[in-house]
Formats: structure tokens, sequence, C-alpha cells
């Protein structure tokens, strides 16, 4: 018998390149990534590996970027089955005579597990592993996340008034509570409180999920500084502007994450700096319902964490990371005025692990360091929009699309192989989509 | 022998839906594309079609949308071998330090030619038939259209100053006209003339093209106010905004393709209106070099022609018209302040039909009516992030993305069948698309 010295492992993934986001953001031509019990154990040089590791299984990815599986930081899952029902019109008309009547006729438990499924299927598809979530039954989302075995974090709903999921803050709240309790020790689902937005929560509730986020130790996910129209209503009706309201209220903390946040002076930009609060980033739901343009660069310059989100399919009206990367790349150099703004791998980073800074995950997830879990995107770089191949890091954010994912992992587990998925019945969800198809727009 | 009173087609191509582009913006369902001798000889409800058509060739595109195949109307196709080669770079630095160093190093009549090539291979792919596009060697990226099969309008460059393609103003205009000469008869192969900004052409070629354009009836295809220090250092230099002095030049007309246009004022818009000058606007390209934002609605109120093209692949860098369509409805309703500014069939017009008027060549293509040229693309809505399929024309321009272009046709030839190039030898193009990334960057 001969001695080994080699490390056993589950898995062996090797690929062209490994872009790890790491701090020292590191771009690793030929590396592979041991995991072993859904964690990372080690990265090494491909050539390496014989030496080091014996595994049960290893992946060759020849052409490809291996990156951490990517952060969806804001979206409302469930609203796939909305996709396109109704585009091209003014914030209002869109919400109040399209959006919220269908809620009303169609929203269920059944409508949220199913439409939370088929979410789950395209961002799967497009790279994505993690997705935070505000919307009714968010205790079906969470079944749906176990089931096909991606990681949720839910920011269950709260406002003032009653919906089909409760009927006042405090039965919000509470099923809030119960959401947190049932779910502490899942894998997959996670929870946060999700304060609607300043405009539909009062000052009691809010302090109220102040002080039960410090104690149960979970984020704040909620809608601030949406549009202009909101901060110039609330100083007509408060005298202040929103996060003057929840610095007062004592919100403004590494907890609370501000998604859409376009409309922000010098004053809420220092606020949220000094306070370590997060912004989420929507630039195609804000660039689509004219919401307006969050200044990227200028929070990035004060060091405030800004993560990506799809926001909803009835606003975007896809799930696609990689594209809303493009899209924020993009577009924070027109606002700035600034060529040299979000560099693709800070992108890139927005995408992961600032994703996963913001929901409170960055112990576990959000990039490939050893004693993270095992969440993994692979995108095949060798494709004609990728030809030539200069930079595998500048391709993946302005010329790759989604179809080039190819493989996902999720606590070492593939979730997507060769772009099939692994956990999620494709027919049942064309059936299940045709039939809210034909109930919703009767098409 | 039974009677036939039946018309002989040479192809039917059967679809879930025709989106012909029409004046009426017609969405057709189960309807069915006539096609003889590669002109469109009819379009009827596929039902009917046994009854009118005997055709040699049918196509069932069973869960997919038939439109024009896409114009892409501003481009500099072989500079997608600089794909990613400098991002995330103030302009000048770009241009100064990176684009143009590399251009004078590499730039031949084989960089031209298989730089097309890749090019041509990319947008087929992606759905594009037509494309403008203003390079060095336009013989040589003429001869690579012709060989691809593919529709291209050459802007045959001037300029004031010598670079490889010619020496002087004089130079460049003979070479042009030459150009003319030698492809008049080309079915692929059109020109026009490229003089490339106001402040690289003065006024005395500038005059002598419009007269030649006017002789010869081809369009003027140029970037003007791409930027706003342009415009302040036109106002600085020459007392009068660029498109003043154009104006001054009767260079403003139907012919005149303005690329690009971020910069505009309320009497720019005038000028373009009322001398019923074309704008070509290039969305992520502006966006990426932080250019400016062009005023698509603003634009459209006045009756501007507003065409889209995807700008070179070192700033975009993809040549990905329906990604180019999303960016441009999104962007267009955040500058407008307004989420009903170009709504999704209007975006699709700018990518077909205005591409085609922009060009001078809206008798032939741009929409799917009797007497057009056979160019059209197939697009499969059959995938996830299109389920459900509330609304076909919302989900081409904000859910699809351009993997799910299975089939283009130009002059009724099959260019691109069930996802496989047909013209285009795609091993070669890899080969050589790996000896320039070799030669390029290293890499």
């Amino acid at each position: 018998m001969t001695e080994t010295r080699t490390e056993s492992v589950d898995l062996l993934i090797h690929s062209r390149w490994v872009i790890p986001m790491d701090p020292a953001r590191s771009v690793l031509p030929n590396h592979c990534v041991a995991i072993r019990d859904k964690r990372i154990v080690g990265l090494c040089p491909s050539s390496d590996a014989g030496k080091l590791y014996s595994a049960a299984a290893e992946k060759h990815l020849n052409s490809h970027a291996l990156i951490p599986g990517l952060v969806n930081a804001h979206g409302h899952a469930a609203m796939s089955l909305l996709r396109g029902v109704a585009d091209d019109l003014p914030l209002k008309t869109w919400l109040e005579e399209h959006i919220w009547p269908l809620e009303g006729e169609h929203v269920s438990r059944e409508f949220v597990y199913q439409g939370s499924t088929l979410a789950m299927a395209e961002m799967l598809r497009s790279g994505t592993t993690t997705f935070a979530d505000m919307y009714f039954f968010p205790d079906e989302v969470a079944r749906a996340a176990i089931d096909a075995q991606m990681r949720v974090q839910l920011a269950s709903p709260v406002l003032d008034f009653p919906t089909i999921w409760a009927a006042d803050a405090e039965e919000y709240i509470r099923k809030a509570c119960t959401l947190h309790d049932d779910f502490r020790s899942s894998e997959f689902a996670h929870t946060a409180f999700g304060p609607h937005a300043p405009y539909t929560v009062s000052d009691a509730p809010l302090r109220k999920l102040s002080m039960l986020a410090d104690e149960l130790d979970v984020p704040i996910h909620m809608h601030v500084h949406e549009t202009a129209q909101e901060v110039s209503d609330a100083v007509a009706q408060h005298g202040n502007r929103p996060l003057q309201r929840l610095h007062a209220l004592g919100m403004i903390s590494p907890r609370l994450l501000c998604v859409h946040a376009t409309e922000l002076d010098a004053e809420d930009i220092a606020l949220l700096a000094d306070n370590g609060a997060s912004v989420i980033h929507c630039p195609e739901s804000n660039l689509k319902l004219a919401s307006g343009f969050c200044k990227v660069a200028a929070l990035q310059q004060h060091q405030v964490n800004v993560a990506l989100g799809t926001d909803g399919c009835a606003s975007n009206n896809d799930l696609d990371m990689i594209g809303e990367m493009r899209s924020a790349a993009m577009l924070a150099k027109a606002v700035a005025d600034d060529a040299s703004a979000l560099p693709a791998m800070e992108a890139l980073a927005m995408a992961t692990i600032n994703g996963a800074s913001a929901l409170g995950m960055s112990a576990d997830i959000g990039s490939l360091e050893v004693g993270k879990l095992a969440d993994l995107t692979a995108v095949d770089l060798d494709a004609i929009n990728c030809w030539p191949l200069h930079n595998p890091v500048s391709h993946l954010v302005y010329a790759c699309n989604s179809s080039q994912v190819s493989d996902v992992w999720v606590s070492g587990r593939a979730l997507l192989i060769d772009g099939e998925l692994q956990t999620i019945d494709i027919d049942l969800l064309r059936n299940q989509s045709e039939d809210w198809q034909r109930k919703i727009s009767g098409n």
C-alpha cells in the first residue's frame, strides 16, 4: 500500500478561470475549487489538485468562468406570473389600474408557490443562487425554495393596511415573527422584516420592527426613496425626508437594506454611510418605471455597500442578474458622467459579495473562499459574442448573455447541469404558467 | 387533372405570431409569410395557406414571433476584435491610450475582413439582417457581407487627416465614390458617405459630400453631438453648435443620419424635425462611455425618425440588437421622466422599420409587407424567462435574450437555422479570433 497524503473531498470543480470575488479581486486561470460537506475547503491551480485532493467526483469546465452564485438582493418572485401583463404605463396607472387589481383577483397560496417556483427556475437558469424576496405568503416562498433547494431571504411584509396576508401592522409583525421561528433552522430559507416603504408603514410599527430586528439579529428590507415624488410628499406631510424620519426612529443601521434609493441628496448619502446601511440598486426597474437614477458611484465613494436586485417581473421584466450587472455598470457611468465609474469587477461584486453583505450572509456566501458554503455559478465564455476573449471579467459583465450559464451549485449540490434544471419540473412549470396565462390575460 | 388556383411560392413560413411592423402595428396570431424570388408575396392566416399557396418548402415555428430582420443602424463591425480590450476608462484615455494605438498597430485588410465576419456571425445569431458600418477598408466589409450574404450599408469614412485608408479628404472622397461604383449593382452591399464627425471634417469636404450624396442618391452617416464637450468646443471654436454649422452647409436633410445626438437643445431638435433628418440612437455605447442621454421621447414627439444601433464592440461590448432594444426602451422612460415613453412596439420599430427608413432602404426592408425583400427573424418565445406569455411584443423587448433567436432569412435565404449559421464557418472564425487575441492582448 502506498502512503497517501491527499485530502478526501466530495467534488473538485476545475475551471478555465475561477473568479472568487475575494478581497484581492483575483482572476485565477486554470484553477479548481474543492468542496466537502457543502462547503469550500480549498482553491488551487488545477495542476496541483492531484497532489492535494482525492475527489469522489470531478467536473471540468474548460471554457468557463466560475464565479460565486449570484445574489439577487431584491424582488417579488411570484410576480413572475404577471410578466408583461402591463408595461409602458405611468407608475400610478400601472399600479392602481393594473397590478393591484390583478393581485387582488389572483394572489393566493397557489399563485405564490407556483410563481415563486417559476421565478426560481429562471433565476437558477441565469446563475442566481440566493434571492431576497418581499411578497405575500412568504411561508409559501420558503416552501418553494426548500423544495428547489435554493437559498432565499424572506422579507416578511409589513404594512399599515389590510391585504390578503394580514389585517394590520400588528398581525403582519406577528406573522413575521412566526415565520422567523418556523424557519430559523432551515438551511435554505432565512428571514428578515420587510416594512414595505416609509409611506405605507407608520412610526409605531417601524419602532417595534427596529427593536425586534436587533433581538432576532435579522435585516430590515424596505423600499426607500424610490421616486422624487415619495420624498417631496413626505416633506410636505411630515416636514422631513423619509431617510431623516427613519434616522429619527433609529432605523438606519447595518441591518437596513434601502431598496431603490434613486432620490438621494448629500445628507441622505452621509446618513447611509455614517450608519452602515446598504443600498439595493435595481437599475432596470428604476429605468422602466421612470423612478429616477441611483447615484451608485457617489454611494461607493462614500463606502456605502451597494448590492443589486432585479425587482419583480412586473417591472423589469426578467430576473436576469447578468443583464442587471450590465445595466448597472453602464448606467452608473452615465449618471456619474464618468466612464470609469463602476468598473466590471465592481459590478460583479455588487451581484455577489455586496449582496451577501447586505443580507447579513457574507460569512457563508458571496465569494469563493475556504469555509463558505459552495454556492457557485459557471458561465461558458466560448460563444461568438465572447470572441476574442481578451478579458473574462469584461465579458461576464459587458458581453455575456444569461443563456451562457451552464451549471449552478447551492451548498455543493448541482441545481443546474449543462443548462438543465435538476430540482424543478420544467414541464409541470410550463403547464402551470399556461394555466395562469389563461386565467390572468385570457391569452 | 384537377384545376388548381393556388399560387406557387418558394417558401411558406408559419409562425405562432407574425409581427410585421406594418403601419397598423399588427400582431397576427398563427399567420404565415409566403416568399417567392427573394420577396414577400403574401401574408395570411396559416389556416388559409393551403387554399392560397403551393409551396416548395414550408417551415413551422410553433412558439415563435416572426419579425422583420433587425437593422443595426450604426457600428464599426471589425472592432469586434477589440471587444473588452479596454473598458471603464474616461473617453479620452480610452481612445488615445488604447483604441487608437491598437488600431494603428493591428488594422489591416485581414483584420477588417475577419473582424467584420465575426461581427456578422454575432449579428445574424442575434437576429440582425442589415447593418450600417463605418470603418476603414469598407471594400473588405463589403466582400465579407457578400460572402455571408448579409445586407450592409457602408458609410465610407471621410476625415481631414491621414489614416491607413486615405491621406486627405480628397482621397477619402475619391475612394468613397469608387466604392459606390464598385458595389452599385450588389444585392448585399450598399453605400453611403461617412464623414466621421463635425470636429474631424472641415467645411469644404462636407459641402462636396452634400452635393455628391444628392447626385448619387445615398445617405450621409455621421457622428453628431456625441457629447456635451463636442458641442461646447464647437461653440468656442466656430461660434455655433455643430448642427447649426451643418445646417449652414445645407447638410441637414432626409439623407442625414445623426449618430448619437445625446446633446440636443430645442433648436437642435427643431432643425432635425424641420429638415427630415434621422437620429441613430446607441444607448449602450452612450451609457458605457458616459457620453450623455439622447432625448428619444422628445425627438419622437417632434416626428424625428429615431433608429437604433449598437455602435462598435469596443464600446458596447456586444452587437445584440435585442438587448439594445431593451436598453433603449428602458432608458427613454427614465430620461423623459415618463414610464409611457417608447413603448415596446415602438422600440421594435426603432430596430426595424425606422432603421430601414434612416438608411433609405424602407422600400425594400424593415417590415414584412408584400413586395419587400424577405429579410426575417424568428424568436422562440417558449423559454422560462418568457413564461407566462401574456404579450409577445412585451417579451421580445423586455424579457427575451438573443439566444432565443432561432432562424434568420435574408432575401429569402436561411442564414441561421435552429441557431446554426449557414454561410459562416464557425470553427474557422474561432481560430481566427484566438489568433487575434494572442496578437492583440497576448492572452
